[in-house]
């Protein structure tokens, strides 16, 4: 009775592991929450009372004119050349993942994406019956693995600036290089770009899509992380020939975007609010950033590796000896906190160790005392090994 | 390169036409716009400041609690007794319509809709590759002409009350006999009902779905017609085996729905001010709909026939010898007024010389007008079918 995606639809573990994390009580590493202190303070007075009223009414598919302009102006900033024409507000950029599954998935299209990626990514491709073709994501990146597989897939996504989760950023020779090898193969690029402000040494390099020549592309950006996710506003820019057909697939999804976020992100872009937004907010996500790196190096350093992410909002912590982050997720969460075991952002569904932790929702304070508790377990577990080993002799 | 499903992407035609009716000066009959003396007056202030500032935050997927439980409770009132858990909300009931697309429909899926029916669920249906088996609406309802479409079928979408765009209302009789006949062929129902509040004489029976006793089905709603389309928020209502299901379906699409939009939607409810506002709303509407009635008698009765709706925007009105609407329309675009052809809601694709004519956006005076310069096309076109005729004597 039901339509076979149905059957792929993956299970609801990590929507459990987020009900469990927001529990009272429970330090959360497991979500993507921006800190409760780093949202927009919402001054609906800024709005004109004619505007707000205007906003009531249905408005066009594509968005908002003024603020479809705002978005092209910025990425013009950042190295992408673009008309407002080309650009779609969208309800969060989850909904962009959403429209480019529509328009290039069927049953069997083979895809390539990284190993690990953005695992709601990797749900809606499964759903539209994707045959996942993973890349491992590795410093440097290994461009003849690339190579091979754009060979054989006929879309690519990546997302080059401080991946969710690995953190990982393309430097630009990396960039210039693979928009190189899509142009090559025709490959479509879909680059998925939420992170890129969040960027607490040194800017990401431009997008990896205005390195390319002839291939067909897709970027997608969001105000989710720089000002609220609760406004539930992104924004998709497209390569001109693909932008008739998303549109016609979001008006199909949804008519069109909230106007009342629309009005309200507009008003903070045409004020020059945002870059004085985000000067407040990278100083309290460097700070937890800094936070976790050192509770990490003094209790997990007998435990794990990592690396320092240079922006995003995730740690991605490779366990020595653990092979069931599950199970492991499952032990931390009776010890009230919450970590993402990280199979689930693995195409191949290998489970090689890692867990994911989020480092801007939990206060410096929580940090310590959660990172103490996951090195506990973590002693136990390797006791509980010793013990084992040595009872075998 | 692109998923076959796009070559079923039908034309932008209704979307040309929306924008060409927006052009100032052109009086519309073509879109759903509410009137804008009808729209919600936002009042920011009404809303608690910690509130505002929880709702940056993402939300759950569900929805806010708060509303799902006013949606449970108002539905109690009409007839369908669910509890909250068994509320969606969606960013507007088009997306409900997408979701339940995603929920049932692959390529070759046998789908029952009315004809006519609301044209972006059937471009939606389309896209995801659904068999449309069209039954012919019609008053009373052909009771066997459904029963032997239901043995064809696994879907079927239903707009019992003052339907878009035929503004037909099943009675409650015919709502008890089609439920009787989806339990028996145990085909799931999908009802579609954003016009109840829009009732004008008497209100609308209890929703089918209500006396469903076994087969599975979805309803959903909207406060698009009632409070403002802007906002986009309406919400799905489904039998607890559909849910889960539904619930990752809307996750992968957008994660969750515009928090603002849910609180100023549940203050209202809360405070108890729907009603109110229905109360203002409904007289502007009833005088609207009573105007293009009494329009179209004082200049369309020698050309068309038509039923005057009890509820919801549209007038589907039955043109005597036109039988090319996609024409006529383009007529009355170059005479600065807006229509919508009839063959855009038929699933067949037949142009049976219907036309839409929405009442709720014009001024009644600019009703007036309107219908005035659509009787001097018809007026014309009848006059030179008459010159033809007699030039072949």
């Amino acid at each position: 009775m039901l339509a076979k995606r149905i059957e792929r639809l993956t299970s609801s573990l990590v929507r459990d592991i987020l009900a469990v994390a927001q529990r009272p009580g429970v330090i959360s590493f497991a979500g993507g929450l921006p800190a409760d202190e780093a949202l927009l303070q919402l001054d609906m007075n800024a709005l004109s009372p004619d505007l707000l009223s205007k906003a009531m009414q249905y408005g066009p598919t594509e968005g908002e004119r003024g603020l479809r302009e705002q978005v092209a102006q910025r990425m013009a900033k950042i190295g992408l050349n673009c008309s407002a024409d080309q650009v779609l507000i969208l309800n969060g950029s989850q909904q962009g993942i959403d429209l480019v599954s529509k328009l290039m998935i069927e049953e069997g299209t083979p895809v390539l994406v990284e190993e690990p990626a953005y695992l709601a990514a990797l749900q809606s491709f499964r759903l539209f019956g994707a045959d996942l073709k993973s890349v491992a994501l590795q410093a440097p990146a290994d461009m003849s693995a690339l190579n091979q597989v754009l060979g054989e897939v006929q879309l690519a996504y990546l997302t080059p600036s401080f991946q969710n989760p690995s953190g990982y950023c393309y430097s630009r020779e990396e960039r210039i290089a693979i928009a190189a090898q899509l142009d090559t193969h025709g490959v479509c690029l879909f680059e998925d770009d939420p992170y890129r402000e969040l960027a607490y040494d040194t800017p990401a390099p431009a997008p990896m899509v205005s390195f390319i020549q002839s291939a067909p592309w897709i970027y997608q950006g969001s105000f989710s992380k720089t000002l609220a996710p609760g406004l539930r506003l992104g924004f998709l820019i497209a390569h001109p020939d693909l932008m008739p057909h998303l549109i016609r697939l979001k008006q199909a999804a949804d008519l069109h975007s909230n106007r009342l976020s629309q009005l309200i992100v507009n008003q903070i872009l045409v004020s020059d609010q945002l870059e004085p937004h985000l000067a407040k907010v990278l100083p309290i996500y460097r700070e937890r950033r800094d936070a976790m790196a050192a509770a990490l190096q003094r209790h997990l350093a007998p435990y794990a590796s990592w690396q320092i992410p240079a922006g995003g909002l995730f740690f991605w912590v490779k366990l020595n000896t653990v092979n069931d982050t599950l199970a492991l997720m499952r032990q931390c969460l009776s010890n009230d906190f919450a970590i993402m075991p990280g199979v689930a952002f693995m195409a191949s569904g290998r489970d090689e160790g890692h867990i994911r932790l989020n480092f801007s929702h939990a206060k410096p304070e929580q940090i310590e005392v959660g990172i103490a508790k996951l090195a506990q377990l973590l002693q136990a577990a390797n006791a509980e090994k010793f013990d084992m080993a040595a009872g075998q002799y």
